[in-house]
């Protein structure tokens, strides 16, 4: 973000703060910020625009942190690929302290991290949905709105339940789905791996994810994973019996509905 | 597959049997083939290699007829998907004609068909699994072999069974799951396909192959597909259970296990 920002000449001063330098020192050597620190206090002082980024598990204790070192008028954003819980948390804290929080999920990345594999165009053509509420600042949500837009993204927003419902539908169940598949495969027979085409190598990819990013975002999901995966399970039921019972002419029907649905996609 | 063995220059004279001219006038025109018509017996009068190329449910009848009009020193082939119920009816013919068999099925190809999107170069690097039994001929099985490696494959062998068993588990069952995750995201709001990403395009692209081709596959393999589904249904319980402990650490494991399978992919 801070390679893209900075390629837009989007902010003056661009601070990262992290809890280790030696994560953040290729930014500065490569001009992406102009200061690096380890104390968040001093990473916020003077700022006027703050975005969190770590995983979800970490992000209340962190936006709490942050709620105390943020300038009056500064406004709060994260890219945490869950919103109910973090948009929960900035409303508790807005009671003791009013700030301007409008929660983000930027619906870009890849499964590697770190600044070497950081890119000034990721944001170019991504959806971004933000997640306000009634109780939302339209100032900040502009304000946010427009940040991501000067990235090259297209925003959309979402109530933060409805938010975390479709991520659990398209992004969660998916990916634990994946990691079905795979351990299906090894499971009958691992040698059956070396038979995988494209088809299945596709239909998996995502399964290469990081294992603790994954393991934070189903917890933190859990509910709305929950319901995903009973809907999955009643279609794959559903398929699975009108395939038994042999007529031809209806799974060939659903079959043509459902890839009628995925081609609206591509 | 002409329009291959025709690079290749593998084959004197090319002929292509069809039910409809108009679907092979194209192949003449282009000159991968030399000779097209609609009568079998007229397709394999004076030949000595044969690939059936039809979809699975009419290869068992199309077989049958090709085993009478075949000559005496044919090798006869297949690309079907699933293998155990083509070999054990060519096992069946074989009793009252002795005739060469082996069954192929190349893992190449893609959800179009037709000879517009046909490749010279569609079985370089591929594999390609051969599945010949202790009855099969040596020799037509170094034939057929020799052949697809002409074509730039790479070939192995399993037998019929334990092919439809790799299949169900690495083609036929992520085909399936994929077209339920599609359905699953209709079931929960059809709006959420809207912020779909990379991630769930690429998890469900297998979900917009042809209908009709894809019933016959679940129905042809349906016993090795229900092993393969039964054992996902169990890989994907115990992933949802594990989460549900809250065990981080084992969570973690588990994911980081699949990821590790899933890496040696790619």
């Amino acid at each position: 973000m801070a390679k893209a920002a900075r390629a837009e000449g989007l902010a003056q001063e661009i601070v990262a703060v992290g809890r280790r330098r030696e994560h953040l020192q290729p930014a500065l050597e490569d001009g992406a910020v102009d200061r690096i620190t380890t104390d968040v206090a001093e990473g916020l002082a003077g700022s006027d625009f703050c975005v969190l980024a770590t995983p979800v598990a970490t992000l209340g204790s962190l936006l709490a942190e942050v709620w105390r070192a943020a300038p009056d008028d500064a406004v709060l954003t994260d890219v945490g690929s869950t919103k109910a819980a973090i948009v929960s948390t900035a409303e508790a804290l807005h009671r003791s302290r009013p700030l301007a929080f409008i929660g983000s999920h930027p619906m870009a990345g890849s499964e590697q991290s770190g600044y070497r594999v950081a890119r000034a165009n990721l944001f170019r053509g991504a959806l971004v949905v933000l997640t306000p509420t009634d109780a939302s600042d339209p100032r900040a949500l502009t304000r946010v709105t427009l940040f991501w837009e000067s990235l090259g993204a297209r925003v959309t927003t979402l109530d933060p339940v409805t938010h975390d419902r479709a991520v659990a539908a398209i992004s969660h169940l998916p990916h634990l789905v994946a990691d079905a598949l795979v351990d299906a495969v090894v499971r009958m027979d691992p040698n059956f791996l070396s038979v995988a085409a494209t088809g299945f190598r596709d239909t998996t990819r995502i399964a290469a994810g990081n294992a603790q990013v994954w393991r934070e975002i189903f917890q933190e999901n859990r509910q709305a994973l929950g319901e995903a995966l009973k809907t999955f399970r009643e279609a794959l039921d559903d398929l699975d019996h009108l395939i038994a019972t042999g007529d031809a002419a209806a799974v060939e029907r659903e079959l043509d509905r459902i890839k009628r649905v995925r081609e609206r996609l591509s």
